[in-house]
């Protein structure tokens, strides 16, 4: 993979890393993995790289440290791959990213992931179901986490081990909602590894773990608590894991204040780690001629100003609300009409989920009776944009007078930091309370509450009417914010703290 | 009303009422009172007895204290009566309780009621909103808070004040989550009034209350803030509501350990108060000849088994999954199979509100699916009861082997605590940990996780096979609770803490 950039924090970061693994290697594993295979019309499987905001965050990691990686074996192609070393060899170019497959049956993956990960814990976490009908934790279901999600992993967990042959204290990093139960075969086998665990996704409260089946929930919290250090997006959700065990775990200690869980005569560290951008990258692409062109052609289509947003399709972000109170900034402030438009740049998501249709749809209807109402000849309120264009979307961050990030509940919300990173207007962020990025960006951000669209309409008035210093002065604190609290920074901290906490 | 009954527990309440009231009505508000008027052909309002768990609980205050009751004028009727001392005196009765309306034009009690109150506060507060999607808090929303419920409130706080005439230092009471603005316009007129609110309902966390609208959160939390205490069913919700309090409320100071908020010079206590029932009133309906005479007929028609539950035909009571966990007890059980009888007492509840109607049909099409699956000539397994009968409802917990309460989140549940009063069969609770009253009866109840279909369902056929003595050891300490906590000991601890608290 690249080679490292020179870079002023690289050295604290070599420092951390130095100290964590001596001479060995980071072993990260994640449910989806820097590179996929697809078997062509060859009959060989061939390398992909793979994409998504926690393999581009982890991606980084290559850079400063030797990692081996563990991912699922997703595809025919992957699991072809796994047993065979020299496709891997391939595809990992210069050894300083190892590639290593967990491998399953097919059935036993898709059990997992589409049956317990995507559908269940990802709207569980997200808070996006319809409690009196969904979720139903049927028989499909308690099979599906017996022998889908949990041997998943104790794949990752074999998988892991491999890596570890004769290392009696490996280091490993867990990631996200996939592997909640691999650090506990790991650490049956190893009882003097380092193990971390970092969730990207929310972590709801205990109310809403409370409706679940108790071995699912408790699977989930004791299978955290395998861990060395159990790693949240933000304080809140460190606090709603804290309650969780207690109210599930027996037996349990929980150390509020010192942020910590004593359980079988372990300590768990719980600590939030608010996940980053690459600045440079960022800033390479938004400034790359390709993403200049995009973003002059984009401006030659735009009236005065320019309000811009950028999500996956996906109804935990909002996107409904933010076209219904850009409908009511309309409303109420007629003189806004014809000179300002706004640019939705959205990503196709799960689009096979039902619920990911549904919501599509009632978005597209809501596009098009703003655009009905309000738009005239040589004039569309707003211009969708539905496709992947990572160049294109910084673009229109980058011409932005404001950014609407307006989520139900988010992780953390990279957009948010992208956005003051690329602006070239001094864009002004609206953010909702409800975005992980809130807890650092408050001080800069007009902060919105997301089912609130009154207070969003008046939000987007604001942003709009704020004067240019005022502008200035906030989008300039954010960046600083995004430039001192970078995707190194979230590794660093929690290198030193894997080295200071659990060795 | 009734005159008071001789209880070992009466001196203690009365002693708690004269050390708080000295020669003073305690002042009671709630939105529905124990009497409203209609309007017949005869043209004069007349007087019907109210219902409601609220109105029964708080009926039996009036047998031990002198009350003046101010209710909202709900009806035509009530309007009227308003105006009318004389129709208001004999409606009262022996002046034990006496009764006065607070009284708003038609179309602002329509907004603070069937706007905001029930289907806006009673959703959120049970979370049985689909988010993505609703609520969406618009300008009519907002309008109906600002022009509805914050005047409603406000003409309670009038009607309070005006039974208050002369004295400095009311004692008053108000109640549930139509009333949350009430106690601030009461305090600002008798700083040294002694104030308390109680919400019935469940308090959800913080990260629900962080998606809507500011000003109405704000408005709640601080509201409720200008009482001295504020009561909850469970301390779960009371420390849900001081974590709101901590983030929705600047420079609030929140003391977990010791329950309570300072804020603006005054401070407020946080108290939990698990409501309870009238057990003597309760076992007097379920002895009554009627009901024992209903109690052979149902258990003519059931076979040896008989599986019960009560509730309001009302999404957050979790029906659905219930039917579903009984297919599944049928399923995995064949031997149950004809030798069970399901009977469920629902009764009518909102059915004028969309929600409502679309689930009575989903519970209706899942009882249709296990009768035709399962039934046979002269088994059908399950029977429903779709009315508003109190005493057959009894009777059917009389006679039950199981009583399923599984409601998805409730404040309390009152069903679960008759069940064990008027058991005659030692019947076996299968309760929610979702439902207040789990955090009373968890020691002999079978717990179930609400969306767990799978464990639903084996926690019924554990009922169902739990030896003779346990079913009697567990209802029997069961019973001993809800003898001991009744509706008096919740009456009389709420009258101490405001006199030792507040005074």
């Amino acid at each position: 993979m690249a080679s490292p950039l020179p870079h002023v924090a690289d050295s604290a970061l070599g420092d951390a890393a130095a100290a964590l693994l001596g001479d060995r290697r980071l072993i990260i594993a994640t449910n989806r993995g820097p590179v996929t295979f697809t078997v062509g019309s060859s009959g060989v499987p061939r390398p992909r790289r793979g994409s998504g905001g926690l393999v581009t965050a982890l991606g980084q990691v290559g850079r400063h440290v030797p990692v081996t990686w563990v991912a699922a074996a997703m595809s025919e192609g992957d699991r072809r791959a796994a047993e065979d070393p020299k496709l891997l060899r391939e595809a990992s170019g210069d050894d300083s990213v190892r590639l290593r497959f967990a491998s399953v049956e097919r059935s036993v993956y898709e059990q997992a992931y589409n049956v317990i990960a995507n559908p269940f814990l990802w709207f569980l976490q997200h808070q996006m179901w319809n409690l009196p009908e969904r979720p139903i934790i049927d028989a499909s279901v308690m099979r599906a986490w017996e022998r889908g999600y949990v041997p998943l992993n104790e794949a990752f967990a074999r998988a892991v081990l491999n890596q570890a042959r004769g290392d009696r204290e490996p280091r490993v990093m867990l990631h996200d909602y996939h592997l909640y139960c691999a650090a506990e075969p790991i650490r049956r086998a190893r009882p003097k590894a380092v193990i971390s665990h970092f969730t990207h996704i929310p972590w709801p409260p205990s109310s809403i773990w409370q409706t679940i089946a108790p071995p699912i929930r408790e699977g989930i919290a004791t299978g955290l608590l395998a861990n060395d250090v159990v790693g949240f997006q933000t304080q809140r959700y460190a606090h709603n894991f804290l309650r969780m065990v207690e109210s599930f775990v027996p037996r349990a200690e929980v150390d509020y204040e010192g942020w910590s869980v004593r359980w079988r005569r372990r300590t768990t560290h719980v600590r939030s780690y608010p996940i980053s951008i690459d600045v440079e990258a960022t800033r390479r692409v938004a400034t790359s001629r390709a993403a200049r062109r995009r973003a002059d052609q984009l401006l030659g289509g735009t009236r005065e100003r320019v309000l811009v947003r950028v999500d996956r399709l996906e109804p935990s972000k909002n996107i409904l609300r933010g076209f219904l109170a850009y409908e009511a900034l309309l409303v109420r402030h007629p003189r806004l009409r014809g000179h300002i438009s706004f640019l939705a740049f959205l990503v196709p998501s799960r689009t096979g989920l039902k619920e990911y249709g549904d919501y599509g749809r009632s978005v597209q209807n809501a596009v098009d009776r703003t655009n009905a109402r309000f738009g005239r000849a040589g004039w569309r309120p707003i211009q969708i944009f539905y496709e992947n264009d990572y160049a294109q979307a910084l673009a229109g961050l980058s011409i932005a007078d404001v950014v609407l990030v307006n989520p139900l509940v988010d992780g953390m919300n990279l957009v948010a930091k992208e956005a003051v990173v690329v602006s070239e207007r001094d864009a002004v962020l609206v953010l909702s309370e409800t975005a992980g990025a809130y807890d650092q960006m408050a001080d800069g951000a007009i902060a919105v509450a997301p089912a609130d669209v009154v207070g969003t309409a008046d939000a987007l008035a604001d942003a709009l009417a704020m004067d240019p210093d005022e502008r200035r002065r906030r989008l300039a604190r954010l960046r600083r914010g995004v430039e001192r609290e970078d995707i190194t920074w979230w590794l660093r901290r929690q290198l030193e703290d894997l080295a200071t906490l659990a060795t």
